[in-house]
């Protein structure tokens, strides 16, 4: 392995640590000891990979999360060709994570997000874009299956909003049934909107 | 002054002082030095009103961040009467308390529900206590305004799990627009619910 090779992985070993305390913990919880005994990375080889710490090492594994999130919709939706396979694929994900990780494993957003009052800048823009992110993502895939443009948006909204808070009651509770019941009351949601496509349109889409 | 009352007092101030800095930076961010600082309490009075330390005070600053609220939502229901008004209000008092505090202040359960991954026992089952309540109460609200009990609890943890990501976007965000967007989605929601009732129910329901 060259050396290159060994500073890539390293970064990546850094990143994926840090992606995986932000997620246990949040930003205040994470002790940068910890982080680089996770990752098996010498101490000095942090800012050697992220001149600006802790910081630069929280925006790169929150852009690494929301990137392997759009990645993993991306997979869903070639695998079920439409929205609703889409959202029960991907609660029924964050519910097996929560189980395997023993509630602990949640959004790896959301910890960080709501700590966000005693954080600078860089953290925060990355969390808004992340959202917006995953927020045009939904609302794109939703309007691709027939659904109005700010009907989509809205929707998008509103699954990002109770995905979110599911998993904050389902850790607390040590239980998935937040995470089931919102999903089962969102896939309807979802289910009408897509079926009053044809209802609603009355002229044919130019796709 | 009485003894008795400077010891509620400075009780009560510690209280507040640990609900407002958990909302803003959760359980791993709070310092007890600036603690005291806030609660203009001395050293040394932490450990007497809380034996168990700081997270015996997070516990008592959950659960009257919880009482409070309750008594919030009986206050908006004498005031309007029914479910909309009372979701309308307290969706818009959210947005004022983010505007007022820089985005800082969201929900007081909701950061430290997400640390919860290190935290004790005694924190998490606070936490579940306290969404449980909510969710009872809101739960009985819309079933008191003729909603079917199944489908009250489901609306229910639908607006719960939907306040808290909205809440979490907007503060990443630094706008109420998240906020604004998903209570109107819920209030047109819940209006539907409570509009069916007179079609649904086919005998009158004894009350």
């Amino acid at each position: 392995m060259s050396a290159e090779e060994t500073e890539g992985t390293t970064r990546t070993r850094l990143v994926a640590a840090m992606a995986d305390s932000l997620q246990r913990r949040g930003f205040h919880g994470v002790g940068l000891a910890e982080l680089l005994e996770l990752a098996s990375a010498p101490k000095g080889v942090l800012y050697h990979h992220f001149p600006g710490g802790k910081t630069e090492l929280a925006v790169a594994a929150i852009q690494a999360a929301v990137g392997s999130l759009i990645r993993g919709f991306a997979r869903l939706l070639a695998e079920h060709g439409e929205p609703v396979g889409v959202l029960r694929a991907w609660f029924a994900l964050a519910q097996q994570r929560l189980e395997k990780s023993g509630f602990e494993r949640g959004c790896p957003l959301a910890t960080v997000a709501l700590e966000s009052g005693s954080q600078d800048e860089d953290l925060r823009r990355a969390l808004a874009d992340g959202f917006d992110e995953v927020r045009r993502w939904l609302a794109a895939m939703l309007a691709q299956a027939g659904v109005a443009p700010a009907t989509a948006r809205r929707l998008a909204l509103l699954i990002v909003s109770s995905y979110e808070g599911a998993l904050l009651q389902a850790r607390v509770a040590g239980s998935v049934k937040p995470v089931a019941d919102t999903a089962a009351m969102l896939v309807e949601l979802v289910r009408e909107e897509v079926a009053a496509r044809p209802a609603t349109s009355a002229t044919p889409r130019a796709r």
